[in-house]
């Protein structure tokens, strides 16, 4: 290709400033080093933990930075020794590396490869311990080892899932966290059996992927629980089979849910981040096996909290990250998956707009309606 | 026997009030009714729950009352309808009951019996909600639904753990509480694999059971913490490898652990009934898969916290209760795993008494170098 090797001028959505809006700017892309791809990103989504660092409360959050880790798109040029990829690869970055080589990685215990966090953690990459983004020679730090807001992004090559051709990309970016997050959170994390009774906090995307993981486990009752009752008639279409706001009833939800299940349910997920709500989730979780998943990301410093009788009674207390999935292994087999029509994907888009639009696809997340935001980066 | 269908006076300690020291007394015992065992106490130990309730900081403690839960006995008769065990029976009483009916009994996924609990939480017997022990007609309450100060106790049938009558009385009566729940919590609820790498807080009987556990477990490091260093050369003989004194260092003791594994440990286990110490066992867990069980049962209204992030990022909390076994038909194979010297039982008990002795029995306790006391109940 004509720009491989070259430095790419494009454009990106530059957060300058925690709460300011996006602004897009020329952005100076570097060329991959030796272990990186640099990727001509296609469709980008919005998550809300864009959304939470971009406000600031992150306190490590850097700016000034380019946000996004839900997308897709096509490699451009590869490093020095990069072998699982090539130019013109359909790909999806990966917030959640997989070097199969590390401690993490060779466990088998977990997703949470530990390569390349040292880098992707403070925005850089991990062979330098630089940026690839400049703007006029000013160096802008990359975001969770993705940064898709942007036309082209650098990554490291153990980030990046390559993706059947097929695909087609403007849908399966949502791939990149929280669709995987929430099934995985199911069969992955908490292993829900056929029959178990399901209670769900947080009825966004997350909640609903959830909801979805948990109707294809064969659970005979999912509950669903969110203080916007307009999402029960989506939530159904995702499998959930009641509907109950905490608004509508005096005692703690907690109690409500117990109440509701005779004694409690066998699996429940919190998908809010809220610690409050973490505790309820666990709390109506049934005695003696019902389990627990955090799925939401609480705010940095808040804590969750319980009386320890909650757990010698039998109650397990876990959590999930991007659902457990080995992401370069199995985001394939997700859109796989999504190709056979064994997952739904398209169901959670409910608006499509431009990189350009992007402050507005920012104030769409906050509003009931929206689910995902997918965003065209080329014009 | 001549005692059959008649009530028994004999000798029982009895805790008037909380905090005062037990009375030996003469106490009438009723005739069990149907469903209901009543069994000639031989030997009983002493817990630390016993010790809690008696202190008045339980605060489900009911006065009068006589306490004990750790014991062995023979059966004097069975009310209508006890098929599974008749007079001369060896038999552990057991706190934990096992029906083998209710929902918990039936889900395969706990030890946690319901059948009984309405009656044996609030010291009394389930078919007509009373007492079979008095003193002139003033009922006194049982506990825990065992009550074994005493030397004739009234007990559910499903409560009721029929053993080898080979075995020595004076040695088993400790397979009713401590050592089971520190081996079942290796066994049953961490299920530590061999090569793990364990952490235990608190060297008491519990926390040297978990450390005898995780030895047959194939743990590779099994780490011992307390802040009394005199407890090492008895934890050496469970198996413990290390010993670590968290007053010897002044970084919070999650953080000694984790720097002295690599990362932190496979499994860590809390025999203390700390919620601080709850949460250090937490969080000195690997990244990614540690595992961290509550065996301590803490004090009333306390709570324990931590960040969410340690759970999303792979850590998992739970708890047990008499280490996941069902008892009445666990102990049995407890007991016949002590004859053919599989494990430790003759070890933990430092101390001899008799019932008489029982306030210094309760004084030994609170001693480091005491173990178990055993309490010879007939004279």
């Amino acid at each position: 290709m004509a720009t491989q090797g070259q430095v790419i001028t494009c454009k990106a959505a530059v957060a300058w400033e925690p709460n300011k809006p996006l602004v897009i700017e020329d952005v100076q892309v570097a060329p991959p080093q030796a272990g990186e791809v640099r990727i001509r990103i296609l469709f980008t989504a919005l998550c809300h933990t864009d959304a939470y660092t971009w406000s600031g409360k992150d306190p490590e959050g850097l700016f000034p930075c380019i946000l996004g880790h839900e997308a897709a798109g096509i490699v451009e040029s590869v490093g020095e020794g990069v072998t699982e990829v090539q130019p013109g690869d359909h790909v999806i970055p990966c917030y959640q590396a997989e070097c199969r080589e590390c401690k993490f990685c060779k466990s088998g215990k977990t997703n949470l490869c530990g390569k390349v966090r040292s880098a992707t953690g403070v925005g850089v990459m991990l062979s330098d311990r630089k940026s690839r983004f400049s703007i006029n020679g000013k160096p802008i730090y990359h975001f969770m080892g993705t940064s898709t807001f942007s036309q082209y992004t650098v990554v490291h090559d153990v980030s990046v899932a390559k993706i059947d051709p097929k695909a087609p990309l403007e849908k399966v970016c949502l791939l990149g966290c929280g669709v995987p997050t929430g099934l995985g959170a199911v069969w992955n994390t908490a292993k829900v059996e056929s029959g178990s009774i399901v209670a769900i906090f947080g009825l966004g995307t997350v909640g609903l992927a959830v909801a979805e993981g948990a109707k294809t486990a064969g659970a005979s009752r999912i509950i669903g629980i969110d203080i916007d009752s307009k999402k029960f008639d989506t939530a159904k279409k995702f499998g959930v089979t009641e509907f109950v706001n905490p608004k509508d009833h005096e005692k703690p939800i907690q109690q409500v849910i117990v109440d509701l299940t005779d004694g409690g349910v066998d699996y429940s997920f919190e998908c809010i981040g809220n610690v409050s709500v973490m505790r309820a989730a666990l709390e109506c979780c049934h005695k003696g096996w019902g389990t627990s998943v955090i799925v939401g990301v609480a705010a940095s410093g808040q804590e969750i909290s319980t009386r320890p009788f909650q757990l010698v009674t039998g109650r397990v207390w876990k959590g999930t990250a991007f659902g457990g999935f080995k992401s370069r292994s199995q985001v394939p087999w997700l859109v796989e998956k999504y190709l056979k029509k064994e997952i739904k994907v398209d169901e959670y888009i409910t608006h499509n707009l431009t990189l350009g639009e992007i402050n507005e696809a920012f104030h769409l997340m906050h509003e009931g309606g929206c689910l995902r935001c997918v965003l065209k980066v080329h014009e």
